[in-house]
C-alpha cells in the first residue's frame, strides 16, 4: 500500500478508537449507572493510553517522512496536502511532549478539578491556589517543550485556537472591548427595561422538549443522525459521521436556558453534521478551531436564535405551546430574551455582556502564565477587572475567580476561542447575509436551509483545509475584525432600550 | 512480574475491551441514531479484532504454559487454578480454529441472518435452505477442528454449556419429555380454564415501567449499580463490575410481557452483580454457562415471580396502580398469569411448555448435523414433533421452523440452555426451599433478600470455579435430574386445573 494510503488507514483506524472515547464519554454523562464510575475511568484510561500510542507510532513519523515532498502536498489546500500537513503538525507537537510531563498534567489536573470544586463551594480560594501555581508552572513547561513565536501564550492558544497567534487575540478582543463597554454603560442606564418576569412562567418540561426538538429539527439539525437528551451541563459530542448527540437541561421556571442551550449545541452539532462523512477522522474532514464551532453554535443561537425574524416565525407555536404565555405580546417576548444586564456569572451572561467576561479572563490568564500576575493577587485583580469592565464585582471568591472549572483542568488559552466564535459569527452571518440577500425573511417564513447550505459550502465541507485566519478571509474577504459583532449589537440592542 | 499476574493483568485489559464492546452494543440496540449503524459495525469489527489478536496472542500461550505445572494449580477450584484452567480451555479453542474458518462462518452467518428475515417474511423456506447446509457444514467443520468426545454436537454444545456432553443433556431432556407431554395434554383436556382476559385490560405503559422497576428494585436488583430500558427484543448485557443494563418492552394490553420479561432478565442481572467485582474479566469473577444464567432468569421469572406468595406481596399494589384491575381477585390474576396452553411460538409459550419447544429443536438440530436429517425435510419434521410434543402443528413455516434465528445465526447447541435453565432452577431452588426454611412465607412478606443472598454465596460468588455439573451436585447433593422441575409444574398446575 502506498504511504498515503497507510496513513490514512492508521489515522481512520485511530478514529474509530477516538469515536468510541467519545460515545462511552457521552454514556457517562447520561446513562450511566451511579456506581459504574470507577470501572468507566479505567476504560476511558486505556482506551487513551492506545491512541496515544498509534498517534506517536514511529510508523507514523516515517510515513509523514516519506510523504514530505509528495506531490500530493503541492496544492496547500488539498484534501490531500490537508491531511499530510494536519497530521505532521499533531504528531509533532505529541512527540514534543515528554511523557513525564503529559503525566504530571494529567494528575495535576485530576488533583486541581477535585481541589477546585471544594474551594468553590467553601469560598476557599487560598486552598486552591497552590495548585494553580502548579498548573500554570506545568503550562510554562508545555509551552516550552512546544516552542513559541512570540509569547508562551501563543504555544498553549494553538491546542484549542490553531495558527492563532495572541498577539492578534489582543488586538481584535482590545477593539471589541473598546466599543463594548460604552454600550454596555449606555443600556445599564437606559431608561426602556424589558419585562424578564415573562420568562419565568410556568413553563411545562414536555412542552419545552416537544418545542426544542421541533426548532432544532427545523433549523436543520438531523434527528436521523443524532439526538438530543438531557444533562446538568449541556454538551454537543460526534462520535461517527453520522452520529452526533446532543444534551440540554429544563428549567420549567426559566424558558430561555433550554431552548438556546438547544439551539447553540445544535449548531455545534450541524456543523459536526456538515463534515465529509467520507473523510470521518481525517483533517479535511475535521473542524477548524474551536473558535470556529462556537461560531456555528453561537450563530445558531444569538444571530438566529434570538432574531425578530426567527420569532416572526416561531411565536404562534410557543403560545400554541405555553398557556402561560397566551397573553405575551412578540414585541415584549423578543425584548425579554434580548435583555443586557452585567452580572457575575459567565455561563448566565448575556449577548453582549458574555464577551467582557471573557476578555477578563483572557487578559488575566496571560498575565498569570507570564508570572506578570502572581497568583495569590487573582482574586483582587479579578474584581478590579469586573468593576472596570462590567460595572459590578463579586463579593465572594465562588461567584468570581472560582467561578469556572478550565484552569483547575489546565484549559488554559481556551477562553478566547468563546470571544472568538461570537466574533466569527457575526462577521460570517453578516456575509451570508449579504449573499443570500435578506436572511430575515427567510426566517420569517420558517426557511432555515439557504443559511446552513452555505455555512455546509463556504465552511463545513472545507474542513481543516484552510485556518481559522484564511477561511474567514476566504469567505468574507476580509480578516477577522470586531465590526460586524459590534453593529449587529448595536442594530439591536439600541432601538430595543431606546438608544437609538 | 510473575506469569500469573502478567496472564490477569493482560486478560484484565482485554476484558475492558470486552466491556466496551458490550457497552456500544447495548447503545446500538437502545439509543443509537438510525444512520449511525454502518459506522457501528465498522467500531464493532475494530474492537473484535483487537480483542480476538490479544486473545489469541502468542504471550497468552507461553504464559499458560509456564504456569502448567504451577503449586497454582493444586487447588482445582481455588481462584488461581480456576484462572489458569479456563484461560487455558479459551485459549486452545481460539488457536484450534483455523482463521478462514472463522471468517466464513462469520460471513455464513451474517448472509444466514440477512436471509432468514428474508425467508421468515414471505413464509418461503426454500430460499433459505442452503444457507441452513452451508451454516451446519460449517459447525461440523467447526466440530472437528475442535475434537470431541463422542459426537459433533458436544463440541458445538461446549460454547454454550462448557463440558456438558450432548448424552446427559438428552437423558434429562428426554425424562423430562416424557413426564411433561402427559401432564400438559391432561391439562388440554381439563375442564377448569383461566380468564385469560384479565392480562389483556388496558396497562398504561407508566403504571408498568413503575411497578416494574419497583418490582425488579425489591427483588433485589441493584439500580445503583444498573438500569432498565426499553427496546423491543428484552436483553440484560453486563459492561463492568458495576453496570448491568437490562431492557424490556410494554404493551399496553398485554401485561405478563413487561413485568415478566422484567423479572427475568433482572435474574440475569442479579447473577451479573452477584459476581465478585474484584474478579471482573477473570473467571472466578465469571458466570458458568447459559443454563446455569438462564437458570437465574427463570427462578426470578417463574418460581418466584409467578408464585402465589409473590403476588400475595404484590397484588394490592397492582390493584392500586392499575385501575381497569380493581375488580379481579387474586385467584383469578394467579391462575391467569399461570395458565398452560399449546402454542405455536416459543417466545409466547407457558412455563410449562416453554420446555417442549426447546426439545424439538435440541432433537432437530442434533439430527441436521449428524446428517439424519436432511435440510429440505426440515419443516415436515418440525410438523411431526410439534403435533407428538403439543398436540397442534404450524400451517406454514413462518410460524414454524423459520421463528428463531439461532440457527441462522449459527447457534447451533444453543437451545438445550434454555430448558436446562429451567430444570437448574427447579432444582436450585427446591434446595433453597429446604436450607432457607419456607420462601414462600418470605416472598408472601416481601422478604426476597434471603433468597438472594442464597443464590450469591452458592453460585454467583463461585464464578466459574465449578463447572455446571459439579455446582448442582456440590449444592443440590444430586446431579441434574427433572424431577424437581415436574414436581413444581405439577403442584402448581394440578391445583389449579383441577386435576389434583
Amino acid at each position: 500500500m502506498a504511504p498515503y494510503e497507510t496513513l490514512c488507514r492508521l489515522t481512520r483506524e485511530t478514529a474509530i478508537l477516538q469515536s468510541i472515547e467519545a460515545l462511552i464519554g457521552w454514556d457517562e454523562r447520561t446513562y450511566m449507572p451511579p456506581a459504574a464510575g470507577e470501572y468507566r475511568a479505567e476504560q476511558m484510561t486505556y482506551l487513551a493510553g492506545i491512541v496515544h500510542q498509534r498517534r506517536t507510532d514511529k510508523r507514523i513519523g516515517e510515513l509523514l517522512g516519506e510523504l514530505a515532498t509528495s506531490p500530493l502536498t503541492k496544492d496547500k489546500h488539498s484534501d490531500e496536502a490537508t491531511t499530510i500537513r494536519q497530521l505532521q503538525r499533531d504528531y509533532i507537537k505529541q512527540i514534543k511532549l515528554p511523557q513525564t510531563l503529559v503525566e504530571e498534567l494529567t494528575r495535576a489536573s485530576v488533583l486541581g478539578q477535585q481541589a477546585w470544586v471544594e474551594a468553590r463551594k467553601n469560598n476557599d480560594f487560598p486552598s486552591f491556589a497552590p495548585h494553580v501555581k502548579k498548573l500554570f508552572e506545568l503550562k510554562r513547561q508545555q509551552a516550552e517543550a512546544l516552542g513559541y513565536k512570540s509569547c508562551p501564550y501563543d504555544a498553549l492558544l494553538d491546542d484549542f485556537e490553531p495558527d492563532a497567534l495572541t498577539a492578534d487575540v489582543a488586538k481584535v478582543l482590545a477593539d471589541l472591548r473598546k466599543d463594548l463597554v460604552p454600550l454596555v454603560q449606555a443600556i445599564a442606564q437606559a431608561k426602556k427595561r424589558p419585562d424578564a418576569s415573562i420568562l419565568t412562567r410556568e413553563y411545562p418540561t414536555a412542552g419545552q422538549e416537544a418545542f426544542g426538538k421541533a426548532a432544532a429539527a427545523a433549523v436543520g439539525f438531523d434527528f436521523h443522525r443524532g439526538r438530543l437528551d438531557v444533562t446538568h451541563h449541556p454538551f454537543c459530542s460526534g462520535m461517527g459521521p453520522h452520529d452526533c448527540r446532543l444534551t440540554t437541561r429544563y428549567d420549567e421556571h426559566f424558558f430561555p436556558s433550554a431552548l438556546f442551550g438547544t439551539l447553540h449545541e445544535a449548531g455545534h452539532g450541524m456543523y459536526d453534521q456538515g463534515l465529509r462523512p467520507e473523510l470521518y477522522g481525517l483533517p479535511p474532514g475535521m473542524y477548524v478551531s474551536l473558535g470556529i464551532h462556537e461560531s456555528q453554535s453561537r450563530m445558531w443561537e444569538n444571530l438566529v436564535g434570538r432574531s425578530r425574524a426567527f420569532w416572526q416565525h416561531f411565536f404562534p407555536k410557543f403560545r400554541e405551546t405555553f398557556s402561560s404565555a397566551r397573553d405575551v405580546s412578540l414585541d415584549n417576548f423578543y425584548f425579554a430574551i434580548n435583555s443586557v444586564q452585567p452580572s457575575l456569572i459567565r455561563v448566565e451572561a448575556d449577548e453582549a455582556t458574555y464577551n467582557l467576561h471573557i476578555i477578563v479572563r483572557f487578559e488575566l490568564e496571560q498575565a498569570l502564565l507570564s508570572g506578570d500576575l502572581p497568583v495569590d493577587d487573582l482574586p483582587g485583580a479579578w474584581r478590579e477587572k469586573y468593576q472596570q469592565y462590567l460595572g459590578i464585582e463579586p463579593t465572594d471568591d465562588a461567584d468570581g475567580c472560582l467561578q469556572d472549572v478550565h484552569w483547575s483542568a489546565a484549559l488554559i488559552g481556551y477562553f478566547p476561542t468563546y470571544s472568538l466564535g461570537n466574533l466569527y459569527a457575526a462577521q460570517f452571518f453578516e456575509q451570508a447575509d449579504k449573499d443570500l440577500g435578506g436572511l430575515a425573511t427567510q426566517f420569517s417564513c420558517g426557511d432555515f436551509a439557504p443559511l446552513l447550505q452555505w455555512l455546509q459550502r463556504n465552511i463545513h465541507h472545507r474542513g481543516q483545509c484552510h485556518t481559522a485566519a484564511e477561511l474567514i478571509q476566504l469567505v468574507t474577504h476580509k480578516p477577522l475584525t470586531h465590526a460586524p459583532l459590534i453593529r449587529h449589537l448595536r442594530a439591536k440592542l439600541e432601538p430595543l432600550y431606546g438608544l437609538a
